[in-house]
């Protein structure tokens, strides 16, 4: 697939893109990702990107003309096609695990960085074809939305991850959290691996791990339960649970 | 405020911070940022950071020793006190524009940045104290939730954005998504910059931009609108809305 990225920063993606398994996927031919300053695409002198508000209130907004120029520009040099032109934007719909399976299928997005108070609304209304929210927050950019949004999506593409099944142990891939992990040493400061961990049986250890992910889903987010797939087992587990537990209170303190 | 950060991938950091508002924070001594290599910490010729899981099932976990190493000397370094620690996990409370302003008030954070399958449980028992997910996705890294975590709650310390009442006229500040921003061409592409606001009427301009905000909020996120602070005159536009609108479906397409 192939990935274009707007910003008024490209050098806040080098760095990090040159450390992620982002950097295995381009190697790999596996994903083309192209990083474009806004500033390029702005005309005269001085190449202004931003300019206050109509109505005033303070803050800059980002103009529409360099953005559509970009834009243009990338699709004329592409070799056919448009990209999907996603927005980072706190209006956007969330990202879930779900989200970034399904862009991953995309073949080319686009993804463009916002900036100080926003974007003209025109290049919303004319250019966009989605938008995209990583969270209930304020960022300074879409910059850091656009990363996560990248590393998101990238574990999806076959061939990206390593290990063709580290995706499908992830949190959320089978609609649970993640229960505990231990490894090396054997005991720590007085805490020991639990022994199931060490037994070798590999039925009991799987069934251990199920219920680790059941419990933590339950005190931590019990509304996922809701929509994970549960087996019989699975059912009675969380009724021996509901009948010795309080939720979660949202601290491990 | 201090904020440290333990990470393998410190120059992840670097780029980012160097162009962003933590850049004008740190040098006006607002926020002081130390990011830690957690391999310096790690001991032995090999400086090891990470074992298999115990039990099996692939991947690698994050061994205790050099995290508590580091945690250690950290402290011992420092001033006085001990920093709030803090796992990037799937497994913690989701950051929110409430959480980021709760993290501001904070003397002392320490963000620790998981990678692979995860960090011995023992980490998360004995040292870690709030664990905090940006969003229902995986990704490879702790260090880009850091790095969103950081970000968003700089904007609420004191003095770290130019202007002082850009924090409130952001999204989620009033529990509404922000409306449309229009700049400069006035006409672009056939559409026109909405005449209120080259109205030049202050209170005029204001309620149109309430309205446009509680209408996005309304087509997007009713949700939130459960808990935004609303006033009569709103509940009034609210009514009207519901009466002549579908809610949003997700995309702009």
């Amino acid at each position: 697939m192939r990935i274009d990225v707007l910003t008024l920063f490209p050098a806040m993606f080098s760095a990090y893109l040159g450390e992620s398994i982002l950097q295995r996927a381009q190697t790999a031919g596996l994903i083309a990702l192209h990083v474009h300053n806004i500033r390029d695409y702005a005309a005269g002198k001085h190449r202004v990107t931003d300019e206050p508000p109509y109505g005033g209130g303070g803050g800059m907004v980002l103009k529409p003309e360099p953005i559509f120029a970009a834009v243009d520009a990338i699709v004329a040099g592409g070799d056919a096609g448009r990209p999907k032109v996603v927005l980072l934007a706190p209006q956007g719909r969330r990202l879930t695990h779900a989200v970034a399976a399904e862009l991953a299928a995309e073949p080319w997005l686009l993804f463009l960085c916002g900036r100080y108070e926003g974007v003209d609304e025109r290049v919303r209304e004319l250019l966009v074809v989605d938008e995209l929210s990583i969270g209930d927050y304020v960022l300074t950019g879409g910059e850091l939305a656009a990363l996560v949004v990248i590393d998101a999506l990238a574990r999806h593409v076959p061939g990206v991850l390593g290990d063709e099944h580290a995706a499908e142990r992830d949190s959320f891939a089978d609609g649970l959290l993640e229960g505990p992990h231990y490894t090396r040493p054997e005991i720590f400061r007085g805490r020991a691996v639990p022994d199931v961990l060490r037994s070798g049986h590999a039925a009991r250890i799987q069934r251990w791990r199920r219920e680790q992910a059941l419990r933590r889903t339950w005190q931590r987010r019990p509304e996922l339960l809701l929509a994970a797939d549960l087996d019989e087992a699975d059912r009675l587990f969380l009724l021996t649970l509901a009948r010795e537990m309080e939720p979660y209170d949202g601290t491990n303190g």
